[in-house]
């Protein structure tokens, strides 16, 4: 999508003059953001796995690509089995809730071992940059089955004046002359290669000139709504406001909010949802509200061997200095770092949480939108209950 | 409560040498801390009005109290009826959500305008003086009822040994060897003069020797809970830990909470509650893992004049820029304050939400606790739905 006017993807290799094989792979470093958009060029798989643990590069379809490029850099030194497969295990460990990652590293793997060594280094960097490209299209057929349920919703909205007049305050009469659309964390285009999940549908929807507008969920402790999803929709020129998390509940019940879309770092094959910490709450809420909660996957999100995504899905638990500390920008342009909790104070930082599939309106996938029931037929037809090795 | 080992209120009266009228009112900066401990002196009836507009000075109940001594800062000047009625209106107008604050100013109106005026600064005096010791008289007494609950609430929960073993994580195990209790916001004694409204049963129950733990939700935006609620349970001696708003339906789901106890700003007569934005989302969370969900306010907090929160209930915005920056203690020891979002990003901070009755468990207040549905009735016994005027 568009930073400023200029188009951009989240992730390319880079060249040197005269080489045939990309040396480096570029990202655009996404713990700077929104302060200052930064290039940061990764020329090795320690770097790529230290990117990936820092979030430099984050979300759920990227850190899959990320990882595909991180096998392409091992190549760089050493394209024996032995060493691919050590730089699978270590990439696999480096986030251990993304099924995205697993998949993307198993791919490669896969891919490279049939090869003999002489083609592999050729070929890692070819699939590595398939992957990103399926993974640009794969966004944008989300967004169209996504586009396809906006319209659906902004064509049965109610206008201003039939709400009836007590309830009818400034803001929901500004709030019924467009679609007003929740989002949780960063499911855009700095979380994939390119649109976005959760907000891709949003995006296509802007382009074919549907009034919108974003609430954007901080997403505490890490800010990503606050700091991506706003720099990104703002950077698009997409109308969207943030708000605490705790503010979600409170919108849909008077009115403001007509759907919510997040995107998910797991689902099962019943349709429960991992995704960032929170997304349960405003799951809750839009149920309580009578609104529909939509999760926006590429299906290789879907984990079909898991069913019970309360029981089974583990749960990172990231370092509390996540909670207890926070960085932005000074008055003096200078990136600080404050303490926002008493000294020592104990903090807990669970990073994920599982939204019961009960909860959930529809999965929009490149494949279309699935009720949570319907969710097993996709897993059989697409093995996406494969086994793992 | 405690600061290191030395007892405090919240608020006292300041004596000059010699004088037997007080010339100010003390108050802990409640803007600076956690990091700070300073005591401001308010010296007339405008610094009083800023010291809670500011939330110097911030709780329903110390509002309350507040505005008590900002009436009796108002007689240093001027003691006549007019006079004293402009500084009611003066005070009524700086928090508009808080029904304490009314209550109280429209309580030391009535009491002053039915003196001479030679009687009224000395009474002025007295009557918040009363007014602070009747707070903590009322939050000691919510304290005891809410301790009732929690010892029943301790006496029926299962011991480790009794969770099915798949579930029985080590966090669990822990967990289930105390008693968790879930607060949003800050409802302890630094909202009131002392005890607290939904920290006073956690304080009796901690000095009664009741294992328990409290799970502080850093409360977005103001991070009231993890700059005061666990500032103060830290000094009193409270095992808690800090955890972002968006953490505690994840930790119900995991039987890592055993209730949730809040307090609020104001509450319906049919038992809706007004409180800190965010609180809805908990009770939802609550009731969907089939836990308590209570609400501790002394009496007067209840409004027996309305009935529907969600529709009468005016909910306070407030400044953007309280999602837009925030303040901590950087490493050199400063406090600074940073902006979290992009440049110019639009922000909407609604500082409150209604969580509606058939959410909540119980109201928690100095004369008992009530279902909701027994509301109606203690409203008409305390005359709590008396016109205003």
């Amino acid at each position: 999508m568009n930073i400023g006017q200029q188009q951009f993807r989240t992730i390319w290799p880079v060249f040197a003059a005269g080489q045939a094989l990309p040396h480096k792979v570029a990202v655009i470093d996404q713990t700077l953001l929104p302060h200052d958009l930064q290039i940061a060029e990764l020329g090795n798989l320690p770097q790529m796995i230290q990117a990936i643990k820092q979030m430099q590069v984050r979300g759920a379809p990227l850190i899959g690509v990320a990882a595909a490029y991180g096998m392409a850099l091992a190549t760089l030194t050493d394209v024996s089995t032995a060493a691919l497969q050590q730089a699978a295990a270590q990439l696999l460990a480096s986030r251990p809730t993304a099924v995205n990652l697993r998949w993307a590293v198993e791919r490669m793997l896969k891919h490279l071992l049939a090869l003999p060594e002489p083609e592999r280094a050729l070929a890692a960097w070819h699939e590595a940059a398939k992957m990103a490209d399926e993974d640009v299209a794969i966004n944008r057929a989300i967004g169209q089955h996504g586009l396809a349920l906006l319209q659906g919703l902004w064509a049965e909205k109610p206008i201003a004046a039939t709400l009836p007049e007590a309830t009818a305050s400034e803001g929901q009469a500004q709030a019924s002359h467009r679609l007003n659309i929740l989002t949780h964390c960063n499911a855009g285009w700095l979380a994939t290669v390119d649109w976005g999940t959760a907000l891709a549908p949003i995006y296509l929807a802007h382009e074919a000139g549907l009034p919108l507008h974003v609430w954007v969920d901080e997403t505490r402790p890490r800010n990503q709504g606050a700091s991506l999803t706003a720099w990104e929709l703002g950077q698009h020129g997409v109308p969207h406001t943030v708000i605490s998390d705790n503010a979600g509940g409170h919108l849909m019940q008077h009115g403001l909010v007509d759907c919510v879309i997040v995107g998910a770092d797991r689902v099962t094959r019943s349709g429960d949802v991992c995704n960032k910490i929170g997304t349960y709450l405003k799951a809750l809420a839009a149920v309580d509200n009578q609104l529909p909660f939509y999760v926006a996957v590429p299906s290789p999100t879907i984990d079909g061997r898991i069913a019970d995504g309360l029981r089974e899905i583990p749960i990172e638990e990231r370092d509390g200095d996540e909670v207890s500390f926070i960085s932005g920008l000074a008055a003096d342009g200078s990136r600080q770092t404050v303490r926002l909790t008493p000294l020592n104070t104990p903090v807990a930082n669970p990073a994920f949480d599982v939204t019961p599939a009960r909860l959930v309106t529809g999965i929009i996938t490149e494949h279309g939108c699935y009720r949570t029931q319907e969710l097993a037929g996709l897993v059989a037809k697409l093995h996406l209950d494969a086994a793992a090795e």
